[in-house]
This record gives structure tokens, C-alpha cells and sequence, in this order.
């Protein structure tokens, strides 16, 4: 790499650093150009040399998201052993419950931005989503193994949609929400029952 | 009622429905005192001689969406007729997914008001949700007829959590969610799980 190059480098991983520490303390409407040019000592015109728009900087934030989030859920796995299938999903949910719990506004970040389908994702972005989201898949494809690729896909859509309201309702103590203390239960018996279910 | 108090009993009613039509077009960022005011052909002085602050004005907006969800949710239990309790809790649900397509706004209202089980929440507020989770609970009860009523109440939250999981995600379209198409068939399948699951 040129030493333009290398300051170019610099100053991008500068402003993904503080970018990170900004979502990780008060969220994403906490990110302003002109404070992150200023946190990054460099002007706001150098940052949108370097990314599109600050849409394509909380990306940036929030593959790293996915990047530590995956490995506390890999870590837990691990410390699990060899359980069975729908065990593992149990466990891989209540690391994504405690990930939640102490990173609630980085973890709401993957979901506050305004992202759908419809928009223009990354290719690796949707990489690395298809990464975290093949963990529940393999689970699914030993419990389910008649099923095509298309139906372990809805399965495991589905069954991360439900997991991900437990935990959305419940980390941020909502009244309609399960409490704090009884997470971990509903969560292993909507997966449970769900393991259990005959696929019609 | 004297001259006055039907003025403001009016004024009461022509600031919610303001309220209520920005929500419903514009969800809750769009709620502020100056343009209500205006809208309503009152101080905004006056607001506040009605309403304790904003939020007050959000939770009422807020009964009334309760109100008209729940309205749609029983016209559809009544329409779908005797059918298993399973059977009654998905046309609900189904009935929820509805009303959120076609409210996304003023559903999404319900829970981005920053309202947690910690904060004060109106003792009529929680009687209104409790109305809703009523309809809920109720068919919990013909699967489950020996859990507890805390037990009942728990896989209420817990069931009522994955629903909206799978109805959040799926009715923004996001990149984790269940495709629009295939949602009623998940929240089926999630249901039908858990109404097949053994309490242990």
C-alpha cells in the first residue's frame, strides 16, 4: 500500500472505532458527521471520501457487531459441548439474549437501521448475516432432515423472529413483554416446542 | 357538565384526533406540541392545560389503536366461529399481522413509546392491554386447563412476544425476517407448536 493509502486505511478504521463507541453508548441517533469528523481529527469532506454516506459507516459498525456477537454465541456453543440439536439452539438463544442484555443499543442498531429487503444490502453484509444465521440452520437440518433447504430457511427465519421478540420485548422491560427473570424459560419452550413439531 | 368543561372535553377529543392522524400517517417522531396546536386552533399553552405533557396525548392516541386492533381482532374471532382454541389463536394472531400491515405507524407506536414496566403506566392503560392478552389467555387456559395462572400468563408473553417477532420483522421486510408471503404459514407453525408443547 501507498502512504496514501495507508492514512486512507487509517482514518477509516479511526472513524468505524468511533462510530462503534457512539452506537455502544447512546445509538444510532447518536451519529453525526461533524462529531465524528471532530472525534476522528479530520474533516467532514473526508469522511464521505471514504464512505458513501453514514448509512455505509454503521454498516461497517454493525458487521462488527456481528463479528462479536457471533463469536460469544460460537464461545458458548463450545462450553455447551456436543448437546443435542435442540439444545444448541437453547444455548446459542440465551447468548443472544445476554448480547442483547449488555449491548442493548448496538444490538438495536442491527435493527433501528432502516434496512429491508427492498434496499440495497451489501453482498457482505448479507455474508455475514448468513454466517450467524447458518448456526441455527445446521440445528434445524438434524431435527428436520426431510425437509428441503427453502423449509429449514423458514424455520429458522421464524424461529429467530420469535426469539428475537422474547428477547426485543423482554430487554427493554416492556409491559406486554415476558419478565427478565423468565426469559430464559419461554425461550427454551417456544424452541423446545418448536423442536418438537411435526412438519406437515 | 358546564360550558367550560364541554370545551375542553372537546378540545380533549380534537387534539387526539390530531394526534392519532399524524400517527397514523407518520408515526410518533411526527407529534409535536406547536403543529398540534395549530391543527387543534389552540394554544399550545392549552395542550398542556389538558395533558400533562406529550405522552400523556401518545398513551390515549394509543388506547384508541387498542381499541380499534381489539375491535378487528374479536370481529375476526367471530367470524372464524368455534373453531379449537390452536385454531382461534392463530386467526388472532393472523388478525394482529392485519392490522399491522395495514397501521404500520400506529402500530409501531404502541411499542417505540419508550414505555417500560418501570416507568408509571396509567392504571386504565394496563387495563386496556390486559383486555387484549385476555383474548389470549383464554384459549391458553382450554390447552393448558392444570398450569397455573402465573404459568398462563407467562406462555401469554411468551407466545404473544414470538408472534410480534415474527410480525415486526416480517411486516418491515427486514433482511431476518419471514418473507411477507410465508408469514401466516410461520406464525401457524409457531403456534401449533407451542398449543402441542408439554408443560413440564
Amino acid at each position: 500500500m501507498s502512504a496514501v493509502e495507508d492514512r486512507r486505511a487509517a482514518l477509516r478504521e479511526t472513524l468505524i472505532d468511533a462510530a462503534e463507541r457512539r452506537v455502544e453508548a447512546d445509538g444510532l441517533a447518536s451519529i453525526r458527521a461533524r462529531d465524528l469528523a471532530k472525534e476522528a481529527g479530520c474533516s467532514v469532506g473526508a469522511i464521505y471520501n471514504i464512505f458513501d454516506d453514514l448509512d455505509a459507516l454503521i454498516l461497517a459498525v454493525n458487521l462488527r457487531t456481528f463479528a462479536k456477537m457471533g463469536a460469544e454465541i460460537r464461545q458458548a456453543m463450545a462450553e455447551a459441548g456436543d448437546v443435542p440439536p435442540a439444545q444448541r439452539m437453547i444455548v446459542m438463544a440465551n447468548a443472544y439474549l445476554d448480547y442483547a442484555s449488555a449491548h442493548p443499543r448496538r444490538w438495536r442498531t442491527l435493527f433501528d437501521f432502516q434496512m429491508s429487503i427492498e434496499s440495497d444490502v451489501p453482498e457482505w453484509y448479507l455474508k455475514a448475516l448468513g454466517e450467524l444465521f447458518e448456526l441455527i440452520a445446521a440445528p434445524l437440518r438434524e431435527l428436520f432432515p426431510d425437509a428441503e433447504p427453502e423449509r429449514i430457511d423458514m424455520l429458522m427465519r421464524g424461529l429467530f423472529s420469535s426469539v428475537h421478540g422474547i428477547v426485543l420485548l423482554g430487554v427493554e422491560s416492556r409491559i406486554s413483554g415476558v419478565p427478565r427473570a423468565r426469559l430464559e424459560e419461554m425461550i427454551a419452550f417456544i424452541i423446545t416446542a418448536a423442536s418438537d413439531a411435526t412438519l406437515h
